[in-house]
């Protein structure tokens, strides 16, 4: 197993800088401590090429962050990508390959203009869904209203999420909107795709978040706080969302976070970072992931089970609904906040005394899913 | 350590058919018999979103094989996405994490003009590099000059590797150009960039590999022949080419070489795939790998030492140069090509029983370099 024992952090926003700036923002906090020891480098991002027009974006960082003899790869995955290079990660250090992975995320956005950023997010989709039309966001809004249909949730609990984030996010320095929100605010806001609203759905981004991840056995020469990876599962579904049997659960996500859960022995988590790219995900995800039954995680939220002071916190860190979602980095992000939690070093949105958390990193709706599960102890 | 059980192959050229298609051609022989083995699916591939407008390459490919639930990823290293790939998926199997990795390599090149492909590439330079204008051709025209200047070299020794190579992609049934081709021929052909003519450059090329890469020890229960990854290495170097000391000596293909004779403790295979995107690398790379003394590569070439019959055979396949060069895919092409070779299974190119072989993929001009050494004992 692996454990995760520096963060680095970039504010998410728009940003003047360049990407390479970016990348280097969250990674230097930790090359500078570490630079001896570090060996292998994992670029997570997805889309430098469409929005930066620029290609070795790994071997760029590492002779930006002068690193130059580091091997490094580029990890894509979409907006799982963060995931798929924590798993990548951790394998590297498992099979003694690596010994120190300085795994950035990073994605410049606001360089396009939101129709081109839109556009090129969804050439993700299939041929066929491509020729209807689509954009993730659109499908949120169908997810949304086919999810209220078929679980009687009420409009207002979904809002719910947006509300609970940008408060959470308010207290996230980090986050690009720091915002408190009320449910009129987040309900009376632009209609992106009946019935989803502006707020609800993940602002376009800039920014980086840069991990240290080294063999469990290591970890404490690093550090007398490391946070450890208990279990760490990622599974796929088809990218046909005509494929699909429902929308309102998430196969991918399930069984990911059936292979995490039974590998750290930790079947419900203190807290979870989910995958919030409209609000009605991050709901649809807790019921996949076996938090609240199917068709009642929106109870959950309305109840305040999920909020910091809550029965099972979700998206302290703001999620990528307040905190943004700069493709790349998000996963990244994501398992960064676990690791702050898990240090008790989360400042005013610290859950009390957390030992465990749990991570989801999602592509597309659903295509991919990376789910871990960090501890305190080995 | 792992094993390479299985390999399949697309023909390299200019195809008309899209990039799944081609990425299908090459995959489904493997898939077809081992569907219910795969656990893991790697994707190397640099350019999907600037030539083919697609991103989610890796989950789209799943999909298109009937693999839904196999969880993927892409990635990416420029030229040398297939090298970092094959290491990947080593490690991965090596963790455990993966107990049989499809790998499959794959680029759609022609979709573009020229003119825009060159472009595209040439982004992985740094921002210095790129101000000044040059692509990797017109920098591989300037280190023949000064490989001739150095080393004494004669231009005809330089433009044999292409005379060879074509001779031997001549009998690979998967290169794209199989056409024998004089000295003369070569030589005369169009300037790309004073001195280099256009048969001493790799062609713009559609085109996929696939592999099996499995643990060492399941190898056996997959194929009679497994050939086992013994040693592999990853480097890296400034992505700034003003950094270098010199261009006639490539320091990251030095080094991963070490790391990777060092492990299998071989040092000097019987046969190697290098990365001929021009002929001089080709030579350039026969040192840096201490297979000639520093300066003394291009008169292994007028010797013959080269050639199939020849005492260490270079690029057998026809390399890059003639075989083609879809970016993603011709790391994983060259792993293949030691593959069927050390399976005696390379036809009309076969070289005489080797033991062992090695392949090196490099990135950009030497920003990054996996060497693999494969044999086949264990």
């Amino acid at each position: 197993m692996a454990a995760i024992v520096s963060a680095g952090f970039s504010r998410f926003g728009k940003r003047k800088e360049g990407i390479l700036d970016i990348a280097a923002e969250s990674a230097l906090p930790i090359v500078r401590k570490h630079r001896d020891s570090i060996d292998f480098v994992l670029v997570s991002n997805c889309y430098s090429g469409e929005f930066n027009s620029i290609s070795g974006l790994n071997n760029l960082v590492t002779t930006y962050l002068s690193m130059d003899t580091v091997p490094s790869i580029r990890i894509d995955n979409t907006s799982g990508s963060g995931g798929a290079a924590l798993f990548s990660a951790v394998s590297l250090v498992e099979s003694g390959r690596a010994k120190a992975v300085l795994l950035t995320g990073v994605e410049k956005m606001s360089d396009r203009p939101t129709k081109e950023v839109t556009r090129v997010i969804s050439s993700l989709l299939g041929e066929r869904e491509k020729a209807a039309g689509p954009s993730l966001p659109s499908l949120a809004g169908l997810l949304t209203r086919l999810y209220m249909d078929e679980f009687g949730a009420s409009r207002e609990s979904i809002a719910q999420v947006a509300v609970k984030n940008h408060r959470n996010g308010a207290l996230n320095p980090n986050a690009q909107i720091q915002k408190v929100l009320t449910l009129e605010q987040v309900l009376q806001s632009t209609v992106i795709m009946d019935p989803l609203r502006l707020f609800e759905i993940s602002p376009i981004s800039d920014g980086s978040t840069s991990l240290l991840v080294v063999p469990d056995d290591m970890a404490e020469s690093y550090t007398d706080k490391p946070v450890y990876v208990k279990g760490i599962g990622m599974s796929a579904d088809s990218s046909f969302l005509t494929d699909r049997k429902t929308f309102t659960d998430i196969p991918a996500v399930r069984r990911a976070g059936d292979i995490a859960r039974k590998q750290s022995g930790i079947d419900r988590p203190d807290f979870a970072e989910l995958h919030d790219m409209a609000t009605v995900l991050e709901i649809v995800q807790s019921e996949s992931l076996g938090f609240f039954p199917r068709g009642e995680g929106w109870k959950a939220v309305v109840d305040g089970v999920t909020e910091i002071g809550g029965e099972l916190p979700i998206n302290t860190s703001g999620g990528l609904n307040s905190k943004g979602h700069p493709i790349g980095a998000s996963g990244v992000a994501q398992t960064a906040e676990v690791f702050l939690q898990l240090r008790n070093e989360a400042g005013q949105r610290q859950v009390k005394n957390p030992s465990n958390g749990m991570m989801m990193s999602m592509a597309g709706f659903g295509n991919s899913a990376t789910v871990a599960v960090m501890g305190v102890e080995q």
